[in-house]
């Protein structure tokens, strides 16, 4: 089959490599229907040192059961299934606590594994792993059930653990897909005031069209400043944080009202937070991480089947395997927002 | 009036003062039935720069009134009141949230103004700030009460913040007053297993009388192999830290389970937390902060009146105020766990 390797920083190619077979009997084969291209993909593609050997990519897909481990309960060949970024057993403590990402036989894709950036993936743990979309394959519903995998459970997780309540204020700090998803998110908790940082027109109209109230486009203390001028000077009660730099989270401290939270979900690109002295006398809280979007995807699914939410809305190229390579490029030039890919 | 007063690092006097007079209509005069010394003191008694002028110390304390502004209201002359380390005028949107640590018209006692360690003290916002004690005055009652000043309700909005749900086990780091109050509010919430971090055999006699389940006297690495050792290797759902230091915070952030929560009430003597990448992967959440002590009185009050808790046996020690600087002293020797002193 196809599938894509990353070699080093800017070096992506789509090889052929071995099809996947059942190593575990909790093991599923899965025929992706379509897979897409992280904001955290960029991370390695910027930076990742040169390789030999290369890693295999992507860890969101949604696809076709092709084949079932012995021991896989709740799914059938044919059904359509959706993926999370983490495979995880559904049945182990941090499981059934709904904190998959910390299961105890969990497993990530790529690296040697499988991933979603190809024409097939084996599938560890399917029983806890895949959730089955009980309507079936539905064309026009794929970039929404893709977004469930990664991007639209990573907002939701955001708002979730900030425990958004109705009529608070909030503001989300990123444009990127993440973002526009948490302020979808944020809609949906009931939300009154939702400040989208950000500075691509294209994407904040989206961030409006999704719930966002205002717009801030300018960074940094003129960023701060703005924030600060719509909400009397206060800041707003939550901060959702969809970048992962530092500044991204001193912003967030600054534009958090007393008491609030700060949730963050962009991956963090630095070793400490500036929670001093200050901050404590604030009672500001940080919470958020890396999202188990598996306890997410079956309360999702169904408004994005129903059409309440349509959070595909975020993909704006839809590409072939062999323009992977070109898709990381246009994400990485900010030409594109988010790349779906049919293998 | 008689008052403490520090000029500088290990420098308290006890001196004459002018005694206090209503200020603002919103003002009230308080005879001083009892004030303490507080961990928080201690941290100025060892770096205080030398000053020429002296600061006036105290911001806990029960007492009478004594007279009150033409505007304050719920409050007579006689009543039996529990001061919170805040001011607060009870009406902002900040009190009504119960943050009354923000307060938009909050104050500080001490520096310029009368502290809670002299004979009397005006209080300012004085019916948004004092607590009536509506069973009138109590001798046995009086350390327990005067706990809910600072220490007791600063480890139950550890506690609160936390969200400790009835079952999770809990780790307490310190054992000074604030991490016993810690404790007793960890079991007045359900927890199921309370781990007490602390050396000092007296304290953690107490913190056992109060509901901790273990005791760890190690510090470090080896105190943090400890706990582990005691959680399965995982950690405690919460972590309660009220010392401080970072590395109070970097242990805490080693106990705690995955998805678990540190709530921090120890002043913080540091700029950064270390929540990057890694603690990200584990979704904790850091919260806690300055405590807002009036919130939690009402609360904790009728549990002190029937006896259900008596945190005021963290007081060993009561003192005339003409032994306050030894009484600091006795602290900062850790002689003495917490200091009652009877002007």
């Amino acid at each position: 089959m196809r599938a894509t390797l990353m070699y080093g920083a800017g070096d992506v190619r789509v090889e052929t490599v071995p099809n996947p077979t059942l190593q575990e009997p909790t093991d599923a084969i899965v025929r992706i229907v379509a897979g897409c291209i992280c904001g955290s993909d960029l991370w390695p593609y910027a930076s990742m040192p040169k390789s030999d050997v290369g890693s295999r990519k992507g860890h969101e897909f949604v696809g076709i059961v092709e084949e079932l481990g012995t021991e896989v309960t709740g799914l059938a060949v044919g059904d359509f299934v959706i993926a999370p970024f983490v495979a995880s057993d559904g049945t182990c403590d941090f499981c059934r606590e709904g904190l998959q990402t910390s299961c105890r036989h969990g497993a990530h894709w790529g690296g040697h594994d499988d991933g979603g950036q190809g024409e097939f993936a084996r599938v560890p743990q399917a029983s806890g792993t895949l959730v089955v979309v009980p309507a079936g394959f539905d064309e026009e519903l794929v970039p929404s059930l893709l977004s469930l995998s990664d991007v639209m459970s990573t907002g939701y997780h955001a708002a979730k653990k900030a425990r958004i309540a109705p009529g608070q204020s909030v503001t989300v700090i990123g444009d990127g897909a993440v973002g526009l998803c948490a302020v979808l998110s944020a809609k949906l908790m009931g939300a009154s005031r939702i400040i989208l940082m950000g500075r691509h027109a294209a994407r904040t109209d989206l961030g409006r069209e999704f719930g966002a109230t205002d717009v801030v486009a300018e960074r940094g203390e003129a960023g701060i400043a703005r924030v600060k001028e719509l909400t009397n000077g206060d800041g707003t009660h939550v901060v959702l944080e969809a970048v992962g730099l530092k500044t991204a989270i001193e912003t967030a401290i600054a534009v958090v009202r007393d008491g609030g939270v700060i949730s963050r979900v962009g991956a963090p690109q630095f070793s400490e937070v500036p929670l001093g002295f200050r901050e404590f006398l604030r009672n500001i809280t940080l919470t958020g991480g890396v999202a188990p979007a598996r306890a997410y995807i079956e309360e999702l699914l169904p408004l994005v089947l129903d059409r309440t939410i349509e959070p595909g809305k975020v993909f704006d190229r839809t590409i072939g395997l062999d323009d992977v390579p070109a898709g990381y490029q246009a994400m990485a030039d900010r030409e594109a927002l988010k790349v779906l890919v049919r293998p």
